[in-house]
């Protein structure tokens, strides 16, 4: 069917919901240049004020992924799995946790993108190992898949063009934090990937997009819907993002950090996320009789990763970059380190280095932060607090800067929260 | 000052009123090209369903002003004085009330553009005059401000681009229907005439943009606000478009119903229109001790009109071009005709040639629609209703099919409502 584009969004715009056809019309006539770019703009802020049923926004995320291509992983002999998170300041989970998975006998293709923001994304990460490549072709992927189970990639641009066109948009627009776009973003991306399965990991606290739980909820529960509507299985952790995961946040650092708790050890809290996160996919993957804290503990997690690394031309024994400087962030008072900022030690790596502030930058990946005393510990007057990585000394005032009010020092700390805050299904 | 485009978006977007820095630089780069046409689409959304305040309007109005030339009337001699009318069927009061008001003592520049629509603008009238032309140079509008007192021309390019612009995107955004966009669009380019005075003429009814009184009320409001708040007198009367305004619709038919004015005659809701406009406007211009109606009536009005068409190039006795092919409605019963709609008469002249589709077409100056029974009077079974003027006879059924519930004939006719609704200052 066709419309007019001014009748779709004049629809949206009083309050209608927008029916099936008019959805995959605007979104086909959109990626087609039909429809410009400033009614697009328009609809999005009408759909922003407006809102979306959930069955508005499964059809629009239906219509994104049919806007390009669909992986045919129908091929492939292990069941599929995905996981998405919906990032924060020291996120590395997709390094130990995709190994780990395909070790328990599922296949889990991670296709991503370049980070934006704080840090860089999961192939900014990877791309500190000497040798390894991102780009895989077709073919490539599903033979990765089906011999070591695990795959972490360049997104091809043919999935969901549309998608890739209105996260632009939005971005110059003012029309990011609509709940029912966001959602279709992610879920577009992922449906487009053609796995049976999916993990939602939904960061909640300052260094998320989500600051609530609230709103985390919000998003969870579109984000399953959508995936629920679309024949996908999908559940949804919301885990805590208001301090950093684990101690590493910066490129090879966070690969160092991945590597530990692939060798069972690391920081708990991303041992604990790994591990759960790795239950929930391989219940949907029909493997839930495997324990993966028994995979990580005996090393079959790690070799996959060492497979996994070698597949894509990375040597998983080299050494990876370190920084030219190094300085500590001491503490001014002794007492119990109360509160450490996720945003503001993201804020810090970035000006160190770690990610980009336009798309066109490259990211520095030995640069970054790592901290010395977990939440909840003794420090004392004097004692290193943080240690800031960088191969640019000149950053190193703007990153003291981005941390001048990140911690609290006090007499008792407060029990620390959950990690993990709810499940949605 | 500076800002980014996004943040303006986002604070209309979330409900606050825009400062007047941001206003008068979001519409600066707006006409610059540096805030892109997706970036005031999803602006314009946001003021559509967040609405702004009079404060915010009358700055916006100012900013788009600003945005270009201003025409400089203070050489002019006679007090200056404008109207404006939202617009309806059969609306040719700007043809007799303007060399009224001129012959009363005041300069009336009546800059226009051409009608896209039911009917075609002011200018299109005008041209169906042999030799009259639309288009005069500033010193040659001057000069007729002083010794004409009328002149009624095309608006120059160079007045409030960024109306155009905006009006433009507005078309194809789905927001055109924002009070405040409307307003600011309107006074614009009336600041732009450099007047120091302006009449409004608001039409509520079937036949006008605004249905309802209402809605009329607040767009009337609003005009006056912004008037006010820019050192402009403003004031508006709310007149009725349910039915049309006069007997005639369409270019020379209405022409020629205007001459009939000018000479004491005509419909008597068309002359009791052109005096109650012409007295506000006079009492605006310092010059209520003359009686628009006595000017009127002794020919001076007529004598004021033959020089203002023979000062740009027209013969005001030349024969007005008539159609080839004219064709009766027919009443189907006896009675009382007690409604005929303004909007299926103006629809039924546009598909006979009177109005464009769009802005490349041309009028065809002698189409139209003649009313041969006023509301409220007498018909019998088989009488001419209406006379359809055509010079494409194909047209003829389309223009019926769209008159076809445009009249009830009953026992009785309500009375009439008043054709002055109200007044708002």
């Amino acid at each position: 069917m066709v419309f007019a584009a001014t009748d779709v969004i004049r629809a949206k715009r009083d309050g209608q919901r927008l029916t099936d056809d008019q959805i995959d019309w605007v979104i086909d006539a959109y990626t087609r240049g039909e429809v410009a770019e400033e009614q697009m703009a328009a609809l999005a802020m009408a759909v922003l004020l407006r809102g979306m049923s959930g069955q508005e926004t499964a059809r629009w995320t239906a219509a994104m992924v049919a806007s390009g291509e669909v992986l045919d992983l129908s091929g492939v002999r292990r069941p599929t799995v995905d996981k998405h998170s919906t990032g924060g300041v020291g996120d590395k989970i997709t390094l130990p946790l995709t190994p780990l998975v395909a070790a328990c006998g599922a296949a889990v293709p991670q296709l991503s993108g370049r980070g934006l923001g704080h840090t860089g994304g999961t192939l900014d990460k990877l791309e500190s190992i000497p040798g390894w490549r991102a780009e895989l072709s077709m073919p490539e992927i599903r033979a990765r898949l089906d011999d070591v189970g695990a795959v972490v990639c360049a997104a091809t641009a043919g999935l969901a063009p549309a998608d890739r066109k209105l996260y632009a948009l939005r971005d110059v627009t003012g029309t990011v934090e609509s709940v029912p776009l966001i959602a279709a973003s992610i879920m577009s991306k992922k449906l487009a990937e053609g796995v049976r399965s999916l993990v939602l990991d939904v960061k909640c606290g300052s260094g998320a997009f989500m600051k609530d739980l609230d709103s985390a909820r919000e998003l969870a529960t579109a984000l399953v819907g959508i995936g629920t509507a679309n024949g996908l299985r999908t559940s949804a952790l919301i885990t805590g993002m208001s301090t950093p995961l684990g101690r590493a946040v910066g490129n090879a650092l966070e690969v160092a950090e991945s590597v530990e708790v692939l060798r069972g050890g690391g920081p708990p809290d991303v041992a604990e996320l790994v591990v759960a996160l790795a239950r929930e996919m391989l219940a949907h993957a029909g493997l839930s009789d495997v324990d993966p804290a028994e995979v990580l503990a005996d090393g079959r997690a790690h070799e996959t990763w060492c497979r996994m690394i070698a597949a894509q031309g990375g040597d998983p024994d080299a050494p990876l970059p370190t920084a030219r400087h190094v300085e500590h962030v001491t503490a001014a008072e002794s007492g119990v380190l109360a509160r450490l900022d996720a945003m503001a030690v993201g804020l810090a790596a970035w000006r160190l280095g770690a990610g980009r502030a336009r798309k066109e930058d490259r990211v520095d990946h030995a640069a970054g932060i790592v901290g010395l005393v977990e939440p909840g510990g003794r420090v004392e007057a004097g004692q290193p607090l943080l240690e800031l990585h960088t191969d640019r000394p000149e950053t190193l005032p703007a990153a003291r800067a981005a941390l001048d009010d990140a911690w609290t020092i006090a007499a008792e700390a407060p029990a620390p929260p959950p990690l993990i805050l709810d499940r949605i299904t």
